[in-house]
C-alpha cells in the first residue's frame, strides 16, 4: 500500500501547538506520560468518561505484551519511535499481526510511505510534534487521522464553525441538520419561445448554522442528469452504412446570438425561507465531504430539465448561460423566486459569495463552460473527465466518431436523454411543439452526413472562450477514458497556458471515473487545501503546495509522478521515424467480418489490436520491435500518413499499441474498501478504490488512437475534393497520453479503415496502399 | 412487473376515513373537485405554499392534454377511473409514455397486479375510498405510496409518535436525531475462565423521543461479524485426502453444563446516560426501516468479540446465553454497566420490554438459539437463511460436508474468524492462553476424522430445544442456498409443528440472501404488520393476514404461491420408483480429474451435472426421460440406495437434476433499482432486487442433493462396521426443496462418490456397483 500525500503542510512547532490547542488537543501536562495519556484519550471520542477512555487505551498495544494503558500508567519518561508508531498504526486503522508485526512498526510506516518523526520522544515538545504529524497522516481509510477522528465524533462538541487545521477545513458541521430547499432562478433565456424567461430550478443543501448568521461558500454542480434521464426515449443512431462524399469547402465560425430582451417577472413579495423542499439526493462524495465541512452544495439540472423551463441544446451557449445564472444568483447578481410560477423573490442570503463548481463528464463540461463567462463569484472549478469542445466528443477529423461505449450517440440523442421535462406528464402538451422543432434543428445542424467542424460545433468549443476565464481550474482525466477522450483535457491545458490562469492537471489510469476515492493519492485533501484557499480565503499556499501536473504510472501500481508541465518543455524530445520502406496495402473488410461474426463495439475494440484477430485482413500492423529500455511517451503523437485509396473518400484509423504478454492494469479500479471512505461524522461513505493489475496476462493494450476522413487531410473544418487514386497526405494527431512501455515490450502502429466501435460502418470495401517510406510517425518521448 | 401484496388490510369506509384524518388527509371539502385538489396537494409534501402545490399539480397529467391542476380548476363533478389511475400511476412512480400509455392506465394497473376501485368516482366518499386504497398501493420503488410520501417528507410536521395506518406503523421518526450508545451487559458466563463474568457490549440506536418519555420496542440483531472478522487468521482446512474407516459406535447425546456461580460486579453508581458512543454502522435495511418507525435497533457481536469478554464457540450454549443476556437486559431482567470495566449500572429504561430478533445466516441462527430460551421479552424472531442445527451446516450423513462456497471451513475456523477480540492488540496477551486452549478443544471435538453426530453437534442442535420457544417465528430461506442448506429451515418448520408456536415460512429462489428488498413481494410490509402486532400490541390480525407458507416459483418470474403447509398434507403425494433394472457401476476418479484439470469447487459443482463433463467417468446418470406435464416436487425426496463398494467405506453423493435447454433464473437477483428503496425520510436507501431469467439457455440445474457415508447407512449418530464387499442399504434424504419442472424437461438422478466442492477429497478410486432394481427413489409431488 502506497499512501501518497501532497496536501500536508509543515508549520513550525509553535504553530503546530497553536493548531493543536485550537481544536482541543493538549500540548502540555504534568509529565510526558500524562500528555501521552491525554492525547491518546482524546483519540477515543466515543469514550465520554475517564473510565471509558481507560478501557479504550487498554485495547491499544505499545508492544506485544504491554497495552497503551499499562504503558502510561507506568509513567515512562520517554516513548521510542517504535512504541509511538506501533500505537500510531493501530489508530490509523492497521492491525497488529495482520498488516504489520510488532517490532516492525517503523519499517511498515516507511513501506507505506507514511511520514515519521526522526527520533525517539523524550520531551512534551517532541511528543506534540509527533502527534501533530500523526493527526495529519493518512489512515487506512483514505482520509487523514484527524478526519478519521472526526468520523468517530471528535468534533461533536465543537460543531458549527469553520475550523482550519494544517491549512484544510475540518468536518465540524452536523450533516444531520442540513437544510434542503429549492429555488427558481430567473434566466435571460427564452429557449422555448413562450415569451417568458426560462426559470431554472436549483436544489440547495446548506448547514443549519446559516440560519443564525454564518455565511458559507457554495459548491455548485450543474448536473443535467439530476432529475433522471429519458433512456427509453433517447434512441441512438444506427451507424450509417455509407460514407458521404463531400464537396470541398471551408466551414464558417460560429456567430454570437444576440441576447433576448424579455420582461422580468414582477416581484410581489420577498422571502428568506424557501417554499419547496429539495427531495433529490446529492450525487457526488466530494460534495458531501465539503457539506460536512460547512460548504453549501447546490445542484441544478439546468434549462430544459424537470421542474425548469426551456429546451436542451447539448452544450450550446444557452446551457452555459443556464449554469452561469445559478452562480450569479449565488453571487447576488440575479433574481430567484420561491416557486416556478410565483412572484415571491428570494436571495442567496446565506452564501458568502464564493462559488466553486465540481462534476464529471457533462457536469464538468458545464463547469468549463461557466468558467469562460468570468462571472466573479466563481472562484475555481474542479472539472473531471470533461468535454472542452463537443466536436472532440461526437466528431473527429471530419468524421462522425462516437464516444467510446456509446456508438450511435450524438448531440440530438443526448438532448433527448437530458430533456427530463418529459417526466412531468402534465406539462408536455405545453412545450411539445417547440421541443420537436428544437430536435429537428439539432439533428440537421449536428450534420451526421459530413462530420465537419461547422459553426454548430464551433459554438460548442469552450477552448475558444478561454480569454474570459478568471478563476483557477483543476482538471482530472483518465488516460483510458475513450468516452470523453484525453484530447479534451490536454488541449484545454495547452490553451490555458496562454492565459494567466492557474491550472492543476491530474491524469489517472482510469476510464471515465472520479479520482476522489482512489486510495493511493490524497486528491480530496488537495482539493480541500485548494478550496479552503479559494472559497474561505485562507492563505495556505495551496497553489504552491499542489503539484502542477500529477500523473499515475501505468506499470507500477500506486505510483504517481509530479511535474511542471505535460508533454512539452526540456524533458520531452520528439522522435520521428518513417513507417518502413516501400509500400504496403490492405482492404478494409471490417464491416463484413463484424456482421458475419455478430460482433459488437466492445468486441471490435478488443479484437482489432490482438495478434490473432478476425479483423487481421482489414489492417496493417507495423511492429517496431522489442524495446531495449523503458520508454515513456508523453504528449501528442503525430502521424503524417501518405496513402492512396480506390474510393473517393475513406475513413482512416490509426492505433498505437503496446504488444507483449504482461499483467496490465484492470480497466476498472478495484474496490479495496467497500463504503469505507467517510465524508464526515455519521454521514455518507464512499467506496475506496485502487487501480490494480490483472491476475492473468494480456497480449496487447491500446495506447492511443486517431481517426481522419481522407477528405479532411489537415483540418476538421476544411474538406478537400474527393480522391481520384492520387497519393494523399493526412496529418493525424493521436489522442494525447502518457504511456510507460517497459523494456521488452513492442510498440506497434496499427492502420485500418472504419472503426466499428466509434465511426460509422460503411459497407464499401476500400483498398488502402500505404507509402511506408514517405510516412512519418513522431512520438513525444520523456527523456530519462 | 408484478407487485404482489399480502399485508394490505381492507377496513370499512368509516374506518378508512378515520385513518385518513388521523394522518392529516382531508376526507371532506366544499366540492369533489376541492377534495381532489386538497388530497393530491397533500401528496406534494415538498411544496409548502399553495402556489408551490399548484406548480406541482401542473406537472401531473389527467390525460394527454390536461394537467391535474387544469382538471381541478375546471371543477369537475366526477373523476373517471381512467383519470384517477392515470394520476395514480404517476404518483406511484410510473412514467406516462414509458411505463404506461395515456388511455391505458387501468389496464396497466391490472397487469402490474395493483388494486383498483371498481367504478368511476362520483362522490367525495367514493374519492376517499379510492384515495385510501391508493395510499396503500405499492409503488415502483417497493414501498407503499404512503411510505413513498413519507420518504418525500409527508410526516415532517407529524414526527415523534407512533402512528398506525392500515395496521402498519409509519415512518414518523426523525432518523437524523437517533441516539447512539454502547453498554456492557453482565452475563452469567465466564468462558475465558478469569473468574469474572464475561461483559458483553451492545450498540444501541434509539429515537430521540425516548429522552422525553417514549417507550419503544427493540429490534435486536446478534451479529458476531459486527466488529469485523479475522479473515487472514482464519485459515480453512485442506480437504483431507483419506476417508477414515471408523469403528461401529453410537454417539451419546449432549449433557447440559452446570451454570457457573460467579460474583456479580459491585454497583457503585447508576446512570441513565451512556458513557460510550456507538460508532459502528447498522447493517440491515430491515432494521433501518423500523428505526425510522420508532423502534430501537440493538446490535451485539457477543461473547468473544471485540470490546466484549470471553471466547467463541461457534453456536455453543454460551453463545445462546450471550444473545439471551442482551434480551434479558432489554426486558429489565439483567444488569448492564456504562463501561466494560466500570461500576456504574445502566438500565434499558427507554425500552417498552418487547423485543424481536432479526438477521441472516449466523445472525438468524442466534435468533433461533435465543428463541429456545423462552425469555419473556422476546416476542418474535425473523430469522433468514439460518442454521437450526450446526451438524446440518458442517456435517451430513456421517461425513464432513462443508457449506457451499466455503470448502474446508469448520467450527474452529468460524470461531477464529469471529474472535474479533484479536483486533484489540492491547488485550491479546490477557486472553491468549485460554483462547489457544479453546481452539484446541474445538478442533478435537468437532471431529473432522469421523464426521458423526456427536455430543458436540448435539449441543448445537436447536431443534432439540423447541419446547422452550414461546414466541412466533418467521423463517426465510433461499431454495438455492447451498451455504446454509434448506434442510435447516424445513426441519425446523416440521419440528415446530409439534408445538403451539406460530411459524410463517418464506422460501425464495435466491441463494444466501435477504428477502426484504425483492420487489415482487411485499415482505417488508408483512413484517411491519407482524411486528406492529407483536411489539406494539396493535390488534391487526397479522397472524391471520400473513400466509403461512409463501414460496417463489422457479419458472415464472415474479410469481409467488401461498399455502397452508410445506411438503405435507393432502396436496402432496409420494411417488416411488425403482432406479432401473439390473445393476450399474462406476469408479470414482473425481479427485484425479479435479487435480489434473486444476479445477476448483465452483467448477466441480457446475461440471458434475452437465451432460458433457470431465467427471463423466465418475458418475452414474439416470435420466428418467422427458416429462409429459409440469411437475412440482415439494418436500424431502428420499433415496433408498442398495450398492456395494470395493473399499471399507466410501462417500456417496446423489443429485436430482433438471436437464434440458432453458432460460432458468440467474443465480443472483438482479439490481432493478440501485439505492431506490427508501427506509424513511432522508434516511438509508437499499437496492431493489428481482430474480430474473438468464438471457442464454443453460443445459442443467441442480435441484437438490444428498451425501452419506456408507458407514452411516441410516443414522448420522450411528456408525456401522466397515464394508467387506456385501450389499449395503443407504437411506438418503435429499435437501428439501420446491422445484417446478416444466413439461418437456428431464428429471435425472446423478450418483457419484466424493463431492470436491463440499466433502473431503479422498485419493482412493472407489468402485461402486448400484443395484438399480433394488433401489427406490421417492419424490414428494404436489398434486395439480
Amino acid at each position: 500500500m502506497q499512501l501518497h500525500q501532497y496536501a500536508r503542510l509543515s508549520p513550525d512547532r509553535a504553530n503546530q501547538q497553536a493548531e493543536l490547542s485550537s481544536i482541543g488537543f493538549p500540548v502540555h501536562a504534568d509529565s510526558l506520560a500524562a500528555l501521552i495519556r491525554a492525547s491518546f484519550a482524546a483519540c477515543e471520542p466515543q469514550a465520554r468518561t475517564t473510565n471509558a477512555q481507560d478501557d479504550a487505551l487498554a485495547t491499544r498495544a505499545v508492544d506485544d505484551h504491554t497495552s497503551l494503558l499499562q504503558f502510561v500508567q507506568a509513567k515512562p519518561g520517554a516513548m521510542t519511535r517504535e512504541q509511538f508508531y506501533t500505537v500510531a498504526l493501530q489508530y490509523l486503522g492497521f492491525e497488529a499481526g495482520i498488516d504489520f508485526q510488532f517490532g516492525s512498526a517503523c519499517a511498515y510506516m516507511t513501506k507505506t510511505t507514511l511520514p515519521m518523526v526522526v527520533a525517539d520522544i523524550n520531551s512534551q515538545d517532541e511528543f506534540c510534534a509527533a502527534f501533530y504529524l500523526l493527526l495529519n497522516t493518512r489512515s487506512k481509510n483514505l482520509v487523514t487521522f484527524i478526519d478519521a477522528l472526526a468520523e468517530r465524533g471528535y468534533f461533536q462538541n465543537q460543531l458549527g464553525a469553520f475550523k482550519i487545521f494544517n491549512g484544510k477545513v475540518l468536518p465540524t458541521f452536523d450533516t444531520r441538520k442540513i437544510i434542503r430547499e429549492c429555488v427558481w432562478i430567473e434566466s435571460d433565456l427564452d429557449t422555448d419561445g413562450d415569451g417568458k424567461r426560462d426559470m431554472l430550478e436549483a436544489s440547495i443543501f446548506r448547514p443549519a448554522e446559516t440560519e443564525t448568521g454564518l455565511k458559507v461558500p457554495a459548491l455548485f454542480t450543474a448536473n443535467p442528469y439530476f432529475h433522471g434521464t429519458n433512456d427509453v426515449t433517447a434512441v441512438t443512431h444506427e451507424p450509417e452504412p455509407d460514407l458521404a462524399v463531400k464537396p470541398a469547402q471551408t466551414q464558417p465560425a460560429a456567430t454570437a446570438t444576440a441576447p433576448v430582451d424579455l420582461p422580468q417577472r414582477e416581484v410581489q413579495a420577498t422571502a428568506t425561507e424557501a417554499s419547496v423542499y429539495a427531495d433529490e439526493q446529492g450525487i457526488y462524495s466530494l460534495n458531501d465531504y465539503f457539506l460536512a465541512r460547512g460548504f453549501a452544495t447546490v445542484y441544478s439540472a439546468g434549462v430544459g430539465t424537470k421542474n425548469s423551463d426551456g429546451l436542451r441544446s447539448t452544450g450550446g451557449p444557452d446551457e452555459t448561460a443556464s449554469a452561469v445564472a445559478i452562480i450569479e444568483w449565488l453571487g447576488g447578481r440575479r433574481r430567484a423566486f420561491t416557486t416556478r410560477s410565483g412572484h415571491t423573490a428570494i436571495e442567496a442570503w446565506w452564501c458568502n459569495g464564493s462559488v466553486a463548481m465540481t462534476g464529471k463528464s457533462y457536469l464538468g463540461t458545464l463547469a468549463i463552460a461557466a468558467a469562460t463567462s468570468g462571472t466573479p463569484a466563481l472562484k475555481t472549478i474542479i472539472s473531471e473527465s470533461a468535454i472542452s469542445s463537443w466536436y472532440d466528443y461526437y466528431r473527429e477529423g471530419g468524421l462522425v466518431v462516437a464516444p467510446g461505449g456509446f456508438q450511435g450517440e450524438d448531440a440530438d440523442v443526448l438532448a433527448v436523454d437530458t430533456y427530463s421535462r418529459l417526466k412531468n406528464a402534465g406539462e408536455n402538451a405545453q412545450a411539445g411543439a417547440a421541443w420537436q422543432q428544437r430536435l429537428k434543428d439539432l439533428e440537421r445542424l449536428q450534420d451526421r452526413k459530413y462530420g465537419d467542424y461547422t459553426a454548430f460545433w464551433d459554438a460548442r468549443n469552450y477552448r475558444k472562450l478561454l480569454a474570459g476565464v478568471k478563476c483557477g481550474i483543476v482538471s482530472v482525466h483518465g488516460l483510458n477514458d475513450w468516452n470523453v477522450k484525453p484530447r479534451n483535457v490536454i488541449k484545454l491545458h495547452e490553451a490555458l497556458a496562454h492565459y494567466p490562469v492557474q491550472h492543476k492537471l491530474y491524469l489517472h489510469q482510469g476510464q471515465h471515473v472520479y479520482l476522489n476515492n482512489v486510495r493511493s493519492l490524497d486528491f480530496t485533501d488537495q482539493m480541500n487545501l485548494w478550496l479552503t484557499n479559494k472559497l474561505l480565503g485562507i492563505d495556505n499556499d495551496a497553489a504552491g503546495q499542489l503539484p502542477d501536473v500529477t500523473i499515475q504510472d501505468n506499470v507500477q501500481a500506486e505510483t504517481w509522478v509530479t511535474q511542471a508541465d505535460f508533454g512539452t518543455g526540456a524533458g520531452i524530445e520528439k522522435s520521428s521515424r518513417p513507417l518502413g520502406s516501400g509500400t504496403a496495402s490492405f482492404t478494409d473488410q471490417a464491416k463484413a467480418a463484424f456482421t458475419k461474426a455478430g460482433d459488437n463495439s466492445n468486441g471490435f475494440e478488443y479484437k482489432i489490436i490482438q495478434p490473432d484477430s478476425i479483423y487481421a485482413d482489414s489492417r496493417l500492423v507495423l511492429d517496431f520491435g522489442a524495446l531495449p529500455a523503458d520508454l515513456i511517451m508523453e504528449g501528442t503523437a503525430h502521424l503524417q500518413l501518405k496513402l492512396s485509396i480506390d474510393q473517393p473518400s475513406a475513413i482512416v484509423s490509426a492505433r498505437l499499441v503496446d504488444l507483449g504478454a504482461a499483467k496490465r492494469f484492470k480497466p476498472n479500479a478495484t474496490i479495496v474498501g467497500p463504503k469505507a471512505y467517510p465524508q464526515g461524522c455519521d454521514w455518507q461513505y464512499d467506496n475506496i478504490l485502487e487501480f490494480q493489475p490483472t491476475e492473468k496476462v494480456s497480449a496487447a493494450k491500446l495506447m492511443t488512437f486517431a481517426h481522419r476522413n481522407t477528405q479532411n487531410p489537415v483540418s476538421d473544418a476544411v474538406s478537400v475534393a474527393p480522391a481520384h487514386g492520387e497519393e494523399l497526405t493526412l496529418e493525424m494527431d493521436f489522442q494525447p497520453t502518457r504511456y510507460h512501455l517497459p523494456a521488452g515490450r513492442h510498440l506497434a502502429l496499427i492502420l485500418h479503415g472504419a472503426d466499428m466501435a466509434q465511426t460509422i460502418r460503411p459497407d464499401v470495401q476500400t483498398h488502402f496502399t500505404i507509402n511506408l517510406a514517405g510516412s512519418t510517425l513522431t512520438l513525444p518521448i520523456r527523456k530519462q
